[in-house]
């Protein structure tokens, strides 16, 4: 392996993207997985690699809709597991009856083995979705499969990475998508009752942190929070944030 | 393989990365330069992906500069060969002097064979770096590797989709780089002395075009349209184009 110097003004992103390729070799990520998270890297750096005052109220809302849930499922892919397998187990951890789903869009057995083996690793107890046995409409048949004891019952999904196709099938069978998408006009962003425009590792913490703070809350105050935010009006500060840090940049360095 | 639909309203994209992902099979390009390529989809969606008008002008005296050169060089890296090598093809025709090199920033002798492989079969007659013997300064070892005949002389080079430190030890060692580079921030947009703001196959399409529309031209006709553009100028209008492309794509969809 290419040994990544501290002091490489990239240093994080290239320790990441090392990562994911290693998880391709394995089998855990696919190569459409690498192009994807390379799309959302020019996107953070574009929103500035950090979480924008916007979605941060949106992951408060988000920590709201998954502590209100009746069945609320994580769904993880890929990408998800090689990239945040420990905040996934954390944000089971602070929202106990949160259900954590693998969900490939590119799903083989192995690699259905595979994401569940690294969410094991990482501290989650059930992994939902290894053999699934129901299925979605309005998607082509092997990526429509799902978990009748998870997302097929589940009223509140988090979707993070996940391609507009099947967010949208989600949206039609009913439940309350909360996305998470680096891109502000990517179709799962859009279709998304609640997209998280940020990073997912960011994101994902910072949903934790509020799950816990707001888990002793009422369930008026949560409703309250989590009816704080529009999808479009959270899409729209997005590319906002995006628009002033051009500005910003073309000034400073043009 | 996945058949992709043609009604997809990403038909193009998903033809492009099914062809990346096949080509990291055969080890033509490396999982580094799948991510690199998800990163030039953010920023060509962001430039409405079509060459903008100031693109248009920076790829015509892209041509002057190559035709006015003594030694030109097209240096030529996995991701090219996978995505251009025609393209590549037609511009060496089109600039009778230009020399194509084999330029890998994870080089292995049999990736530098796959990559002159690529061009010869698209009609590259001769393929210069495949057994490099020179070094550029200022490089870590494996990534200094030149040809002699190629790059080392060069006075004008041509490089797409290049690494931010490999354009700056081409400045360096006195070389006047012409970039292709879908990021206007990058730092090799930011060190060539010629960014090219535009996708791969589009501006090699155009200096191609450009130049065979120029090749009779005297010298200084070419000299006044190889320095009718300026880096900074060139980066601040994509900039602006982005900008004003999320203004009307914020209105008009959020």
């Amino acid at each position: 392996m290419t040994v990544i110097p501290r002091s490489h003004p990239r240093y994080r992103s290239l320790v990441v993207r090392a990562g994911l390729a290693e998880q391709m070799q394995r089998g855990l990520v696919v190569p459409e997985g690498l192009m994807a998270h390379g799309r959302g890297e020019a996107f953070d750096y574009l929103l500035g690699e950090r979480t924008s005052p916007s979605a941060a109220r949106a992951e408060r809302a988000a920590a709201a809709k998954l502590l209100l849930a009746k069945h609320p499922v994580l769904s993880v892919n890929g990408n998800v597991a090689a990239l945040a397998s420990r905040e996934v187990a954390s944000v089971a951890r602070a929202i106990p009856h949160l259900q954590v789903e693998v969900n490939l869009f590119h799903r083989t057995p192995r690699r259905a083995e595979l994401v569940a083996g690294e969410l094991r690793a990482a501290g989650v107890k059930t992994v939902l979705g290894v053999r699934p046995t129901a299925r979605l409409r309005g998607l082509a048949s092997d990526r429509s499969w799902v978990d009748p004891r998870g997302i097929l019952r589940a009223d509140v999904v988090l979707v993070p990475l996940e391609d507009g196709d099947r967010a949208g099938a989600l949206v039609q069978a009913g439940k309350f998508v909360i996305a998470v998408d680096l891109n502000p006009l990517s179709r799962t962003a859009k279709v998304a009752q609640l997209p998280l425009v940020d990073e997912l590792t960011r994101a994902l913490t910072r949903v934790r942190r509020e799950a816990l703070r707001l888990r002793k809350e009422e369930r008026r105050t949560l409703e309250k929070v989590a009816d704080a935010v529009s999808g479009p009006e959270l899409r729209r500060e997005a590319l906002r944030t995006i628009q002033e840090r051009l500005l910003r940049l073309s000034k400073a360095r043009a």
